[in-house]
């Protein structure tokens, strides 16, 4: 996929709930800012921090994470939706 | 449990006030945001420091803590609903 | 007491204050924040510096403090109540 | 072009959606904050950190990046528009 | 007086301004965040800095101050009203 | 001219657009936030950074700069109007 | 003067235009945040950096600056009126 993200970013594929039955997981429709699962499709570099150094994210590509969409900015390549977010924005690997 | 927070994440599953009356601890209903209890299910690794560092949380696997529902995001596997909360929203380890 | 606060929390019994005629010290009730004064019960290990350390809090237990009550969470343990607050919300020792 | 930028800024020059269906990268109508696409033009020398030193910008001329409009600034030169933007208002490099 | 305030606060004895006419001092009442003078009477030990150092604050025991009341905390003892302020809120030292 | 700036500070004397059309730039009347263009007059020291050192500013005297006016504080000295902004609110130099 | 300022606190004693026409300097009265002119009186010996050290302020007593009013704070002595303003609220030195 042609998308390189800058800095503490992340491209997102959304996976359908349906498609993760087999681990179970469910996330309710009730939470006021609901969370959504998706594939990690690229990293970037990592954020700089103080001294111009860069530390590598902690999802890599192919991670299926738990995410806030909020913030989150969408585009869409070859007909699939993709999200960019930062890695803030995703709060757990489901393994 | 399948889900591994990133950062200073925390997954809780949120503990009954009934099956804690051993401890004699009792959250009253009054309080304007009422805290809660929980038994922690999984930590995440840190958040990174101004050198690129991680330190470990003070919580870990199987405390039970008071935690600020706020903030925190629920998700449910399994029938079991769980919610993944930053260390910052947890007050306090019930010994 | 079995509650451990985590980073710069500390936990606190309210002292009314017809108790403390002793000192001398009486609190205003026209304050539009009202400050209030409580025993420390227990204290965390402190928040993390931008090096990953912590240092030791000002306050320990046994202290009898000056606090605003502000942004501290109420918890009931055997019928007596408890409020967790930051160090930041304690002013100062009584001597 | 005759414009250099300062700091972390980048001059962009937008480009139409119509020209890049090569790369089948489309960005969608609905978005809130419309994200948008750009060649780059020129980049500035990095932001100071806190000793006083700059980090090169991880895009660089020619690149063409996604980005969101908002808090960019236009100018025009010869016809053409550009727009002033933030490093951290560029989202990804599109390959 | 037996209040010994924490990191960078600093207890307060309003000072009336009748007191101070030797020294020519007259804080106008037109200021829509009036100034007030004080006697220190107590000081912190200063704040933490980022590495886990204290800086000795700028003023001491005895020192008539002028201080922006917004912020402090009102106490009283033996029938005297005190003032908790930072020692951000004392604009200077009166000679 | 006798303004010295402190800081990151610039003084700038705004440039009319007509007498710019040999660089063949122009700035649109549409844009919310108006850029404008200005020479720079004279330049503060640099801010201080966490270690207590200054970095140069990026402009220098006679620079040709787009600027935005937002947070600018105007002065005029013999007939003459300038303008002091932070070296934040220059977003590049016209080459 | 009898009062030292603290931190990077300055204190200036506002100068009437008039009294400046030799150098030419006029302050317009249209400017939403109407710039002064005053002296400095006395100055504080800066803020405590991140390391716990101090900075010398730019200004020093005696010079004629430009500053901006809001956040000053009045007070008078033996019928002369002064401002205590920060370091950061001074725009420029006039030569």
């Amino acid at each position: 996929m042609g998308i390189k993200p800058l800095a503490d970013r992340v491209v997102l594929e959304p996976v359908e709930e349906e498609t993760v039955t087999a681990s179970g997981l469910v996330l309710p429709d009730t939470a006021k800012e609901k969370p959504q699962q998706g594939k990690v499709i690229a990293v970037g570099p990592g954020s700089l921090d103080d001294n111009g150094n860069r530390s590598a994210l902690e999802v890599k590509e192919g991670d299926i994470v738990i995410y806030r969409k909020y913030g989150g900015t969408e585009v869409k390549q070859d007909g699939t939706e993709y999200l960019i977010v930062s890695e803030d924005d995703i709060l757990a690997i489901v393994d």
